[in-house]
């Protein structure tokens, strides 16, 4: 499958380009001028030349051409760069992984975009794409640092069944990055805004963090997708697994130690 | 130390006193009719009664009158609250847990009250109390059920840091929670709406999620509070400690088993 990023020359296209190709995606990173992203992504091949990444680089028409696309402009770019290549998305999952922020003095603070969020905004100015919104979470510098996994939970939510289904095979190809399904494309709001947090704990505790949920046993998330399908059934809130599965969960769950290993925590006594 | 929780008979509310006093805290579940308080404390003494819990029952008021106040009413009803005990909590700090939501169709999305939060809605309404958000994202059978700790990050933010301090030594008491300082109060707005995302995952996949950030080490995490004070060197966004710095919360953090017992993850190799 072939992946092609819109302004794909930041950070956060920069490392989820390298990202998807080091697990055998074909990508292309786009930018507005397809000499910058040959500059990018020439540094991209040289920073990991042991590792033979399939990246091409083009403007961003020919990232568009790509079975799916992501879009990693800054946020205020994602819709007018969709909208540039409507035509070329046309029946495509578009994956939205920006977010509105500002910083006002020390502090990120979430910006409401038009209709509530990028993702929604994008959706609504190209409306015969599938827009998916995800990897809002995981902290670029990790997921660009090809040398140790990423241990996060990627949060995915759509109004499109397909383009749920289509990012999460996509986003678990990436060991110990987990999808999980969200629900509509309204949620994108909270999901993107919630970033605001994570940036505002990664200057206090000088570090950078990432999401994990407890409690979703490893044996139900990696059928995010196919758990969707199954949601009709009206009985979603019913507290079926308590307790016993929070510590089915932390049984489960792997670490992430830089080996990338799994390693169980002890079980329940 | 006192703890009144205003609004205590409801799900939220109940399970805290019950947290709360099973590490020690003097509680007072306040309502606006002090039978119904009564009620539900007896109950709760009868449900734990092996416990001995120090948990006494009043009208909201008397509640008020604690140290330290939490204001556990549905979201709609925490300003009104506040504003009807002001006096008696002038000058304390004051703990909003509640998070503005409404159904639509199958999914939870969250509403936006005025100010942004229902935290911020409430520091308003009561300037002279010191208002922290937190408590948001703790499942609340989870938090009721004295049989098993609770995994959890508790997201803490406010305008007014002892109100930070206070809350993280209240919260930091209950095993296996950790607070965060998240910032100011600003920040109530993304933490309060992310729970709706909670909500639809613990939908979709049939259980209670509940938050876990990776990336800060344990060893960082309890000085919470201590760490707020040192914010103001303005080199909080270096990153100080980076893909090591993931690792090392990785082998530091606890197993979340049923045992409550910590168990550390197989160290990076």
């Amino acid at each position: 499958m072939r992946i092609g990023i819109l302004g794909g020359t930041g950070p956060a296209g920069k490392a989820l380009a390298a990202r998807l190709a080091s697990v055998g995606f074909d990508v292309v990173v786009g930018s507005r001028s397809k000499y910058r992203a040959m500059e990018v992504v020439d540094k991209l091949l040289e920073q990991w030349s042991d590792r033979r990444l399939p990246i091409g680089a083009g403007d961003n028409a020919q990232a568009a051409d790509a079975d799916v696309v992501v879009i990693a402009t800054p946020w205020d770019g994602a819709t007018q760069t969709a909208v540039s290549v409507e035509d070329r998305l046309r029946g495509k999952v578009v994956v939205s992984m920006a977010n509105a922020l500002t910083k006002l003095g020390k502090e990120f603070q979430p910006l409401v975009p038009p209709r509530g969020s990028v993702a929604a905004s994008v959706q609504a100015a190209v409306p015969h794409c599938l827009v998916a919104a995800a990897l809002h979470h995981v902290p670029a510098k990790e997921l660009g640092d090809l040398r140790h996994p990423v241990e996060s939970d990627v949060l995915i939510c759509s109004d499109h069944e397909p383009a749920v289904e289509v990012t999460s095979d996509i986003v678990g190809r990436i060991p110990n990055i987990r999808p999980l399904n969200a629900g509509e494309l309204a949620m994108a709001t909270p999901i993107e805004s919630f970033t605001a947090v994570l940036l505002q704990l990664n200057m206090h505790y000088k570090t950078r963090v990432a999401l994990k949920l407890t409690g979703i046993s490893e044996a139900v998330a990696p059928t995010a997708a196919g758990a969707a399908t199954s949601e009709g059934d009206g009985s979603g809130a019913a507290p079926v697994a308590g307790a016993p599965a929070s510590a089915k969960a932390a049984a489960g769950r792997k670490g992430n130690g830089s080996s990338g290993a799994a390693a169980a925590a002890e079980p329940p006594a």
